[in-house]
């Protein structure tokens, strides 16, 4: 499971005062997430009940983020003094719809049927196929089914969002553009996670950075930043620059979520500390320690699936025996502390440098 | 393995004369292709070996295929009088790329290794993961991810492809929403299609002829044919019109497919005429031989892996006797025939009547 970021920062409010938009629902990317729901429950209905169903779970995974990804891109725009409400909370909208897109077709790659805890899309099809009677494995691939499609839906809903969201024209192929890059970056990150994680041997720290920023970073803070200097009709260079900055701090939030993967305290981040080791899930920190002389002490737990806590414990005393959380840490904080001089250095907004300021600060608190 | 027509129709020509392009590309449906590809591939380069073969496998998919999609529509469009020569290349693409997405989600859906002879997206990847020392279930995730991936990276291309032709703002968002309803039926079509497989007993007739309407007709036939109105600025009414045309022709040319799934001739389709059946495929021909006192003779064989030549010839002959062949080549032909109908009564243009009653003559003859 994947491409889940926790973030302790507390739920900024979409804090543009709601105005009037068609069909009088609020400009804010909720007003907009609402709206493309009820339309869709709308196209949906007379399409049969199990199609239905697909499409309020796909509504309730949406639900479910945390939202970050459009709050970045909502304070950025704001940064760079936009003032095009109604395409703000559109792009917001379409950023989260994507996030959707990622995490359900991730959960049919890693065959995963719970998410949050909850039956995901996938999970809940396949047991309702169960429940009427489909054995093994027509029960799963109907789930699979559901997933498949429920991914693809919201990726064209996301990219449609854009499309049609009121911006100049030469803006919205702008961030069609972007959108575009960000997938296929995206696409490539995941097939290579899932490369890495076949083989048999732990790959090189830097090609494990690579596959993290690519897969999660691009899309999760790149994306968003990159998205809102567009829409504000920054400079090519000016949306370049931001795009370097949000690789960096991504990849340092990235870098966090390894970490808290093992080390964190699930009450806290909601994350399991044990699933990543036992998934024998390819992170900077197991590269590190492959390179170490304690990694024979390691190698045997990681990737076991009957991991006891006993084990993950004594994995975890290892990691930090042998340096390697605290070299993440500070390959976290080094990501950071570029992405700040990065923003300076390219003269963005101040508000811009703030707020990347702001949440690498919190990531140092985390990592701490 | 589905959505995969086989028409015995003569590849028509690109007839509009090509003009340039940015570019220097012609536009045609197969420039915008090559175009498309060719820039996925620029940016492929710095990604990784693995996502330019992904890539590159996508292009090979999309060029495997025959193309009576975009020429349905090149044909509708130059039959409403349509001139916009650059946006009907890119909507004809667009409409090559979405099939592309479905064939391979569809594959990945159905836990296909192969298309058209040869290893689809997901076979080649597994394969290539096998070859680098690999082990199951591993290498099969790997293809998976390979399959899921592709056909979002073909889906985002082609609704980039609309969004960004050149018609007129307006007109482009009728299209977007156009191919955004067909996919949603698509969908709707291909749940439906995996849950009716999943069941003990054969649906009902009406309830398979609903969904392959869904899963297959209304963008193989409805949406090429809609999109040409659109893009010539039709009016709503007749897009309406047009649609039920296409949604007849469709159902009749998939009826036709279906018969050609057993008694075809496989030199001439290109299809098995056994796979159907030990895949226990739910079609009109079998909804209809499980309402006749056959169907014992026959039950036992649909969906039994193993079938032998001599037992599907004996179903088959069964299939004749029962009067299920018959009743099958009856339905294709009242849907083509009601194809011309409503084409007639709504007043559709001449040359749109006759490519109508073109494509149902093809279909006559080949039932009989």
């Amino acid at each position: 499971m994947a491409t889940e970021l926790s973030t302790p920062l507390d739920r900024a409010p979409d804090q543009l005062p709601p105005v009037a938009m068609p069909g009088d629902r609020p400009a804010t990317t909720q007003g907009v997430l609402d709206q493309v729901f009820a339309d869709g429950a709308q196209q949906a209905l007379p399409l049969g009940d199990g199609f239905a169903t697909l499409w309020s779970e796909l509504a309730e995974a949406t639900r479910g983020g945390k939202r970050f990804r459009p709050e970045l891109f909502t304070a950025t725009y704001r940064a760079w003094g936009g003032v095009d409400r109604d395409s703000a909370a559109a792009i917001g909208a379409a950023i989260e719809l994507l996030h959707t897109a990622f995490i359900v077709h991730d959960d049919v790659i890693d065959q995963d049927d719970v998410r949050r805890g909850q039956p995901n899309v996938a999970g809940a099809h396949a047991q309702a196929a169960r429940d009427a009677g489909a054995r093994e494995p027509q029960a799963g691939q109907f789930g699979v089914t559901a997933g498949v499609l429920a991914g693809d839906l919201a990726l064209a809903t996301s990219l449609k969002v854009v499309a049609t969201c009121p911006a100049p024209r030469t803006t919205v192929a702008r961030l069609l553009d972007l959108f575009h890059d960000v997938l296929l970056a995206t696409a490539a990150g995941e097939l290579a996670d899932v490369w890495l994680s076949v083989q048999d041997q732990p790959a090189p720290l830097e090609e494990i950075l690579t596959m993290e920023e690519r897969k999660t970073a691009l899309y999760s803070f790149a994306l968003p930043m990159q998205a809102a200097a567009v829409l504000a009709g920054a400079s090519t260079a000016k949306v370049e620059a931001v795009g370097s900055v949000g690789r960096a701090l991504g990849t340092a939030f990235q870098l966090a979520d390894d970490l808290a993967g093992v080390f964190g305290d699930p009450a806290l981040t909601g994350k399991s500390t044990i699933s990543d080791l036992r998934a024998g899930k390819r992170t900077p920190l197991v590269a590190h320690a492959s390179t170490t002389t304690s990694w024979p002490a390691i190698a045997p737990f990681v990737g076991s699936p009957t991991l006891t806590e006993a084990e993950a414990q004594q994995v975890r005393s290892t990691l930090v025996a042998c340096g390697s959380r605290r070299f993440v840490e500070e390959l976290a904080d080094d990501h950071a502390a570029r992405a700040v001089h990065d923003a300076v250095a390219a003269d963005l907004p101040v508000a811009i440098v703030e707020t990347v300021r702001a949440f690498g600060k919190v990531l140092v608190g985390r990592a701490a």
